[in-house]
Order: C-alpha cells, then structure tokens, then sequence
C-alpha cells in the first residue's frame, strides 16, 4: 500500500487522559482510536494487525479440529437466569439494554449459556460427541476501571473455543492439545519466550483453570514461576499451592504478568441447568462434560506492544505486523531514486510479500521518525546516496545499522 | 469437510414462532439458530455463506480504494448529541446501555457520527481528500416488529462505506462509482437479474437518495419500475416523482420488493456539526461532503434463499454457496464406493475445490433430502450402482435429471 494513500496520520500525541503506553504508541502511530475508557475502534493498521492475530488462531483452532460460528451479542435473559448468571450479583461486569418491544437483553460477556442451548439441538448421541466450536465474537465487560489502555477493554474481539466431550478423562486429553495449540499461538505472536502457564483459581467452575501468562513489569497479575519447569502459579492461590503443580519443584519469586488466555475445564456446570446430555452406548442418560478457552485479541495485541517497543516507536514481531516491510523513497517525481522505488515496490507487491511504500512528499527525517513510531519489521530506505553506494540501504527495526543491499538482492534479503 | 463431522443437525422443524420462509429453512438446515425474535447466531454453514458474501463485498470495496476500518460498537453520547441523533424522538430504533461507572453509551445503528469525528483527526488539507472508509461491523436496531426472519434482524453485520469528498462534483462521480459497485456485488451473489436501482426518499440527509431493491413477493417495500431503462421509483416518493428520474419515461404498476442496499449523499449533515473540514489550495477552510453506503449481510444472505428455494429446500448461487459440490456416498464401509469416494473427495480438496462429503452411516433417501435442504450447487453420487454405470451421478440442484460422468472427469464437469 501506498502511504500517501492511508488515510490515518500520525498524531504528535495521545489523548491526555490515556495513562498505559500500549494505547499511547497505537493511538499516535493511528494503529486505533480511543471512543471512550476502554472502548477503541480500530483504524486500518490496528485492523491489519488484528487479522493476523486473527488469522494465526484461526488456524490454530481449526487443527484442534474446531468449526467456527457466530453467535449474537444480545442475550436472552431466560437462558442466564437458569444457570444463575444474569443477576448483577453474580456477574458484576453485564452491560444490559431493553428491546422496544419489552424484556431485557444483556450484551455477550461470554457465550457458554447460549452455545450450550445451541448445541442441546445438535447432541443427542455419544456419536454425536466429542465436538469443539469456536468464534471471533465481540465480548462487553462493565469495567469498573478501564486504564490500562487495550489490555482491558470494555468492548473487545474474542476467540472463545468450547469443548463438548463424554467424559473427563476425554475432555483431559483435549485439554491437554489445546495447551499445546495455545503455546503455539503465542510463539507465533512473537511473546512465546515470555509466556508461562499458570496454575490459577477456577472460580465457580472447577477448583482450579489455567492461564497463559505473559511476563510484563506493566501487568496487574503477579505469577510465580517454577524453578524446574516451564510452570507456574498465580499469586490468588499461592497460599493452597506452596510447590509447583506440575512438578512439585520449588516457586521463584512472584513477578508481574498479563493474562494472555485462560482455560477451563467446566465440567457439568452448564451441561446440567441447561440439559445438554447425550445417550451412551448403553442408551443411558449423561451430561456432557464442557471446557471453555478464550484469547482477547486487542490484550494481545496490546501486550505485543508493551513487550516490543523502544523510546521512538512499536516493533512488532513479523507474524502480526502491518506489513513486512516498509520502503522509503528519499526524493521525490523522477528521480532515478523513485523510479527505482516505484519498481522495487511494485516487484514486492507481485511477489505477494507486503509492503508500506511511503511514496510521501515529506522530510527524511519525517519518514525515519514514522518508520520507527510504526514499527514494521524491514525498514528500506532508496535515496540517490544509496544508489550510488550499490542499491537500497536495508535495517531491521530491532537492528542499529544499515546495509547495502543490490535491489536484485532484496527478495533474497527479506 | 466430512459431514460426519459437522457438528449441525438437519431439523425437522423450524420453531414455532418462526413465520418468514428464510428462516425457516435456514433454521432447518442448521446454518442459522434464532436467539431471538430477530436475533440470530450463524452456525458453520451459515457462517460460510455470509463469509462468501463477506469477500464479495471486500473485493468491491478495495476496488473502490476503500479502506478497511472497525469502529466500536459502543457510541459515545456526547458525540450523537452533536448531531441531534440522541435522543429517542430523533432515532426510534436505539438500544442504550449504562456503564457502571455512570452515563449512557448506545450500540451503534450506523456508524455515521464516530467516523465523522475520527476523521477530523486525520482531514485537515485538499491534499487529504478524497478517501474512502469502509468496515463490516455489527448494527444494533431495536425494531419494534421482527417478523421477516433474517431480512429485519435487530442484531445483523452490516457493510457501511462512508465517503469524504472535497465538494459535491467529486461525490457525485465517486456516487456513481460506487452504484457500479453495488451492481457488481449483486450479480456476484446471484441476485443480479432481480434487483433494481430505485430512487427514494433521503430521509433527513438530502431530497432522495438511492437504493437496490430486490424483487420478491415477500418484500415489504413497492416499487415502480420504469418501462425504457432499469432504473425505479420506490413508493414513498411516487407521488412527488411520477416519471423515471433517469429517463423521464413511464412506470410500471408496483411490485414488492426487499431493499438489499442503500446509498445516501450526506452532504455536510455530519462535516458541519462535527466539524469536519479542510483547507483548499488558497488556504479556505471549508466542509468536507460526504456519502454512506449500507449493504446488511444476513439480509442479503435471506433475500437469495427467498429467491432461490423449491419445496425441497435451499438453492445456493455457486458463489455464495457455503460448499460447491456436495459428495454422497451411497454405501459404506471397505466397498469399492466408499474407497472411490474418499479418493475423490481427497482430490476435490487438494484441487482446492470446496467439498461437503457426506460420509454418513444413514440411508440414501435421507442423504438426498439433506442434499435439497442444503442446496449446494453440484451433487455428486458415488454407488455401486454409479460406478456399474460407468462413474459417478452428477446433478445440479437446479436441475431435475443426474448424468454419469466418468470419475476422470469429474473436475473439468463442475
């Protein structure tokens, strides 16, 4: 895409009133704007990002053998009161609206209750069972704090999966993949290396659920991880699990994190209010036993961006950034430069790789400045000087210097 | 994908409740499941359709030079204050919600007044103009009558491209332009041949405004076609617009029809109260004209099953059919049908071509009422009786008669 194009312009500073640095870099480098506390819209480069996140769950999910829906945001308050979660006593974060015609509605939090009266439609059998669904679906949360920028939006894009499976022992086993598709998930985001499961409280649903922890000095959680193994646990039941619960080796000290993705085994606490069962082989009568697992996509993106940025900008891991690489011509109308640009830009676009061209009339040192305020991986920079010095002057943004490299070369480069 | 493992039931019965033919038969059919009187959830087939669409659409839109946005759902009071769009007498179809931490935000019915206001933040010289906004995005419409199934949801993803132009010269070329669109999209969904460009009234923006009106019985609207081009007249405004505003020739009598697409010239409607304008070439500050664009997807999607359906079920127009050929297999197990069927789906899948394979242990007579149901384009049926013929019974669901055709053949036939 051609920069002068993109309708979004850098701003000089964020709202006054945004405190976190993740929404500060996004909403100056024009990745979102900010409707109200907690509530972002996002604008063409936030958009891009968020589809590749999108993208690499998508797949994720579907090699757990997921299938995809898309269910409604308005929720009927029948089927919350039988499972005891529509009143604000029980679920402190419902936003809740009336319909003209009488009767309220709640806004989607989460989609057990209605996916459960969903799938009662669609299970009668053991044949029938196990089965995973899942959804990029809007979530609405009533936050009584909304200032930590996009890691907690009131309105925010969720990949929630729920799994239906016989029994617990079944339900393990895909609990045990769906680990394993989640660490996936966040070693292709990029934040992998900082990301810790973690032993945590289940709430209502199950003694305990799990968590996917990244290490970050601006997170509210605080984990502690085990000094033998790849686990951890969270502060809220450190006092029930002194060692680790997956080894029993000793805990470190507790240490900031942001919760990236939560699951939970469910069990029959849905299944049973609202008669999910199937027949077994025998013809008898059972619950089915449920797991949900969800990852807020902004948080994520948000927690890319505290993780990898430096005093000039973002620098976003190559899997969910805008675009691979950004190319900077350094002088304008028909230079030998910009025909250069011009054709190399074109080459790239045929190649299918993506690239910003900012094709600007503005300063050299405007465009370094946005280049590195906008954070995409490859920063390559064609100027008469690097024509002359042999072709395009290439750097990684996580890199202090330049090279020269042939435009010939630069498919071979990148 | 193997039906075995679609997690959706054919149903025997749409609910009760459930008057219009579209729901209906996509409740039957398991693509869609009604949350609520005009609230509905997409299930995996469903979900593919309006995908289909989706890309359809998005295609259009780039094309146009359009740029992909998504703004929040959650609207700002302050800002629809600004343009008297607030309060109930104004927009009778709001649905409001209260943050816990005090004051009213609405769910958006149209996005107008937010992008308005984000694009003062990126508008400011001619240089700047003009550009084109589009998202697909969850409208909220709190309809006091929800009767029609899919064609009037009060929750339903909407397409909504706004324009920013430098006066109204520009927008009317750019109008036209995106007419061009519209026409494009809907001979791509197949509905092409029934749907009409039809004048009618602006509402509060401007005198008139246009929309795509799709002939159906079922349509609640009334046009008049013009008997020399292919332009209309919609009722509401028959009476100041007697002749064809096109051609100035003569109407026809009046048919119903279902609106599937709305154009509107906003003028400076939004530009003047929320300040949105520009500097032109000497430096004149002046307002920027702009325009909206609405297409409904789930709308869409019900308008092609009102249009194409017998008393079997569903009749999808290839492009927009969640599967292009549905594969049946008419007997199981080790016998040579099933081995030739699971190689021939295996070989549809790795051409890329989109297969439903009905590998099912149930008898034949309910695999071809499910294909009806269905509708996918191409049904292909593999049995000893078919391979004793010479390959496989090929039949298009608009068809009434199979034809063998060599299992070689197989994908230069469809």
């Amino acid at each position: 895409m051609k920069q002068s194009q993109l309708f979004t312009k850098i701003r000089r500073e964020a709202p006054a009133d945004e405190e976190s640095k993740n929404a500060e870099l996004l909403i100056r480098a024009g990745f979102v704007h900010k409707e109200a506390a907690g509530v972002y819209s996002l604008l063409p480069l936030g958009l891009r990002v968020r589809e590749k996140i999108e993208n690499i769950i998508r797949e994720e999910m579907n090699a757990l053998g997921g299938q995809e829906v898309h269910l409604s945001t308005l929720q009927d308050k029948a089927l919350w009161e039988k499972t005891g979660r529509w009143s604000d006593a029980s679920v402190d974060n419902w936003f809740k609206t009336k319909y003209k015609t009488g009767g309220e509605a709640g806004l989607s939090f989460t989609h057990e209750e209605p996916l459960t009266a969903i799938m009662t439609n669609h299970i009668s059998s053991h044949k029938d069972l196990p089965v995973y669904v899942y959804q990029f679906q809007t979530k609405f949360r009533n936050e009584l704090r909304a200032k930590s920028g996009l890691l907690r939006g009131r309105e925010f894009l969720m990949k929630d999966l729920y799994s239906f499976c016989h029994n617990k022992d079944e339900h393990e086993k895909f609990y045990k993949r769906a680990q394993e598709a989640y660490r996936n998930i966040f070693k292709r985001a990029g934040i992998g290396h900082l990301t810790y499961l973690v032993c945590a409280s289940g709430g209502v649903f199950s003694e305990f659920s799990h968590e996917f922890q990244t290490l970050l000095p601006v997170g509210e959680d605080v984990v502690f991880l085990c000094k033998n193994c790849n686990m951890g646990v969270n502060k809220e039941i450190i006092e029930k699990v002194k060692k680790c619960p997956e080894c029993d080796g000793s805990l470190g000290e507790g240490q900031n994190a942001v919760e990236v993705g939560n699951i939970f085994p469910l069990g029959t606490r849905f299944s049973e209010p609202l008669d999910l069962n199937y027949r077994d082989e025998k013809g008898i009568k059972k619950l089915v036993f449920m797991g949900s697992y969800g990852i807020g996509l902004e948080r994520l993106m948000a927690v890319i961006v505290e993780a990898f940025s430096d005093d000039r900008g973002i620098i976003w891991p190559e899997n969910v950034a805008p675009f691979k690489i950004h190319l900077l011509v350094l002088s304008g109308g028909d230079s030998p430069a910009s025909e250069e640009a011009e054709e190399l830009y074109k080459k790239l676009e045929t190649a299918g790789i993506e690239v910003l061209f900012d094709d600007r009339a503005v300063s050299a040192g405007e465009k370094f400045a946005e280049a590195d305020l906008l954070g995409i991986p490859y920063r390559i920079v064609i100027s008469e000087k690097s024509l002359t010095a042999g072709g395009v002057e290439i750097k990684k943004r996580t890199e202090k210097e330049s090279k020269i490299v042939k435009i010939s070369e630069v498919q071979n480069y990148v």
